[in-house]
């Protein structure tokens, strides 16, 4: 038994200040570290790993469903990025300007790509000639930037990772579908892998992005109650295909434009991951997604026999899980807060005694909870199944949080005392644009999205709480990252 | 029999023009194409997938090997970069440099990282602290940016891809030992994954990478006879270390500085591939960077059964190799020419004839030998087998080509003449930098590296070719890219 569990590195509690604890789990758990470019981080090799292991996911996902990915240039000249007014009025604000190659100033301002659609949409036009090319279903892994003032780590940086896609098709109908199956695809991502539940539905006109004809949106809560766009998937329509002059020939030889669609994932993803599962003791990883799953810390491990039946357990291990044992010269106490604080999701504590008597110890990262389990043949579906209930106790805690945090507000009054308390809160809406810049101003909150759920609701009767005109949604608001 | 095999896009002969048979290579087997910002490309699905595999091979032998990715920002404040005189000197003149964030002029510039050798260093500085914490072994898969006048798709690009690798070591012996583990990988990925031969050895002084103490390289010779440089591995000794004062305690208390090595591959590495291997056809992809490596092709496809046929010949090779039917309704000839101009190791043709004897036409795109095969249980390996074939074939005939362009030259009017004949010449050196630097104004041939193969010849009696001094080393020369 060991008595004291000395935390390795102290951090600030998350009901206390949420936003310290979260930049503490970040740096102390080594996900990432500051770099000498305000607004910017280093990806520490923990957290690199969770960005390939997402990557790996989406991307094979992508590519079973027929995409290809493609490399675009990092530049984007000042042109080309003015050329949809919408698109432009969206990003200029927040664009980093190359102006000097070399010793030389540029006759044309380069920007850094806040996003790719413009170079893709270049592209588009010269590849794309007869019905024949389509649909093109292109995706790249790239990093893009967007000049914020207030950054925090994953969550909002000047530079992020991120996948992009960008399809175009013969009809609305074709991109539509797109559009949808791509958000599904990002829910299973996030409810499958990450154990984030997740709000499906289509942003307000005022919210949806610049130039697109519908935006798709997973909205989920953080910890503290606010929501968190995860992911996003816009239908373009032809609106990109018109401004691009992206035109194919048709079966009858007639010429049409390309209708469009644009979706994309984050390393914010990582941030929303943090927020929703991380506790006072730091990390904790859901399992699908830990690039360690089990950690073996061996006890009184310089007496014989321990570090070899450590080792053993490993390989025994080794088939089910991705295993490591910690044999460094620290204290198994220390060692202990350190597994708690990099969120390993089992640890297994072995000493001479269990050796004894064929055990070992295993504890959930999540709940904390120990157990004792003997060290025989059954082990490896033990430990393979408890992962298993690991990640859906994971997502059902924080679907069962998510959902207490959501309620419908009946009055004006109500609404803005639930946005206080924070997480979800439903209220009927008109639809009036002024509505939402009202609310906005008064108490921060955002419409999140009009939910997939909440779309077939009988709003009869229902009025906008603001202004008393017929409601047309349910929609979920908040205040959000 | 098809009697007109009429080309889909005529090319350029590579010995007329070989600039222009290269650049029309890589658009018309689509692996590329140009955008709107000069000397950036992009990389389309084929080229992307190549690059790819090359970054899952180099990826897998470096975790095999205990490295670790990280992510680095994109930008580099001048400052930071300027750190470092003999470094900054190497890339200063090929910067791009960030002024403005959206309206705002910035109180300091920012690269566009040519390399993140300083990020590297600064963040070594934050994450070392004793010997415990060594070898540290970190790389990444970044795009980095070089403001180069003359650009070439791929072989040279303002914007490129690479990994890079950075790494921390206790000794100089252990540094030494990771540079040279790491130029064996190169070699192992150039020669058994590309099909390109290698020459491997050390740079001159003047030749190696800024502020390194020793430049491994991997060199190779283009069909035109031209070498190209296709990877570098570093031994930085503690230049680094005490640039940017990067210590660890070591096990006895003692401050020290660490050593360390940086290393890289890029996206130049698929120009290298094309330059060795194409022809007047168009692109020959090496079997194991393939990302399709068998086209079926039937042949009069509207007659009944065939395209089932040719599903049922894709069901049984796919465990093999990676096949794809092209049932686009082109004209058979158009699909064989678009088959050899896109590089396909192998094509198999098939039509009703064949499949009523039991038969396919198989044609080997690197000799464009046609044999025809029995389409029973052993096809499967038949195809394996081949493919294997096609790799050593064609790594060997590299081989022997490069072999045949690497001559020695005794007297300086020998060694003119064989530079300007194209190819390798070997010729003794004095070590005289001054030599070099006439050489390069006199014939535009630079020194490429001193030989693993050529460090243990007997040098005795053998002068410089140059200034008469008794040489030190026999020496690689060529003009390169």
């Amino acid at each position: 038994m060991v008595k004291k569990q000395g935390f390795v590195k102290q951090i600030t509690s998350r009901d206390d200040d949420f936003a310290k604890w979260y930049t503490d789990v970040c740096l102390k758990s080594e996900l990432c570290d500051y770099s000498s470019v305000k607004g910017s981080m280093v990806i520490r090799p923990t957290g690199t790993a969770i960005w390939e292991k997402i990557r790996a996911v989406v991307d094979a996902r992508l590519k079973e469903t027929g995409h290809q990915n493609v490399m675009m240039p990092l530049l984007v000249p000042e042109h080309l990025l003015l050329k949809e007014a919408e698109h432009v009025e969206g990003f200029a604000p927040e664009v980093a300007w190359v102006t000097m190659g070399g010793e030389t100033e540029l006759s044309e301002r380069l920007a850094i790509r806040p996003t790719s659609e413009v170079l893709f949409c270049e592209h588009f036009k010269t590849v794309i000639h007869s019905h024949r090319d389509l649909p093109v279903l292109y995706n790249q892994w790239a990093n893009v930037m967007r000049w914020e003032k207030n950054t925090r780590p994953f969550l909002r940086t000047t530079e992020f990772f991120w996948q992009e896609g960008h399809t175009c098709h013969v009809s609305h109908e074709e991109a539509e579908k797109e559009a949808l199956m791509i958000l599904d695809m990002y829910v299973d991502v996030c409810e499958n892998i990450l154990a984030i539940p997740v709000v499906t539905g289509v942003k307000s006109e005022s919210e949806k992005f610049a130039g697109a004809e519908k935006t798709y949106t997973n909205e989920t809560l953080m910890y503290d109650g606010k929501a968190l766009q995860i992911n996003t998937s816009h239908h373009l329509g032809d609106h990109f295909g018109k401004a691009f002059d992206i035109t194919y020939t048709d079966k009858e030889g007639k010429e049409q434009f390309v209708y469009t669609t644009s979706w994309g994932l984050t390393t914010r993803t990582i941030g929303g991951m943090i927020m929703v599962h991380s506790d006072d003791r730091g990390l904790v990883l859901p399992p699908r997604i830990a690039p360690t799953q089990v950690v073996i810390i061996p006890i009184a491990q310089h007496k014989e026999g321990v570090l070899d039946k450590a080792d053993e357990l490993k390989g025994i291990l080794s088939d089910v899980a991705t295993i490591k044992v910690d044999d460094s010269d620290k204290q198994p106490g220390w060692k202990f807060s350190e597994a708690e604080m990099k969120g390993y999701p089992i640890r297994i504590e072995m000493g001479p005694k269990d050796i004894e008597n064929n055990q070992v110890i295993v504890v959930r990262r999540d709940t904390l909870e120990k157990m004792t389990v003997p060290f025989d043949d059954t082990l490896p579906t033990v430990i393979s199944e408890l992962l298993e209930i690991i990640h859906h106790d994971m997502l059902a805690k924080a679907r069962k949080r998510q959902e207490e945090k959501t309620r419908v507000a009946t009055t004006k009054d109500e609404f803005n005392r639930l946005i206080e308390e924070g997480g979800f809160v439903l209220a009927p809406w008109s639809g009036d644009e002024a509505v939402e810049e009202l609310i906005k101003e008064q108490t921060g909150a955002t419409s999140r999205c009009w939910s997939f759920d909440h779309q077939q609701d009988d709003l009869t009767g229902l009025k906008d709480l603001w202004n008393g005109e017929p409601a047309k949604y349910m929609m979920h608001w908040a205040k959000a990252y």
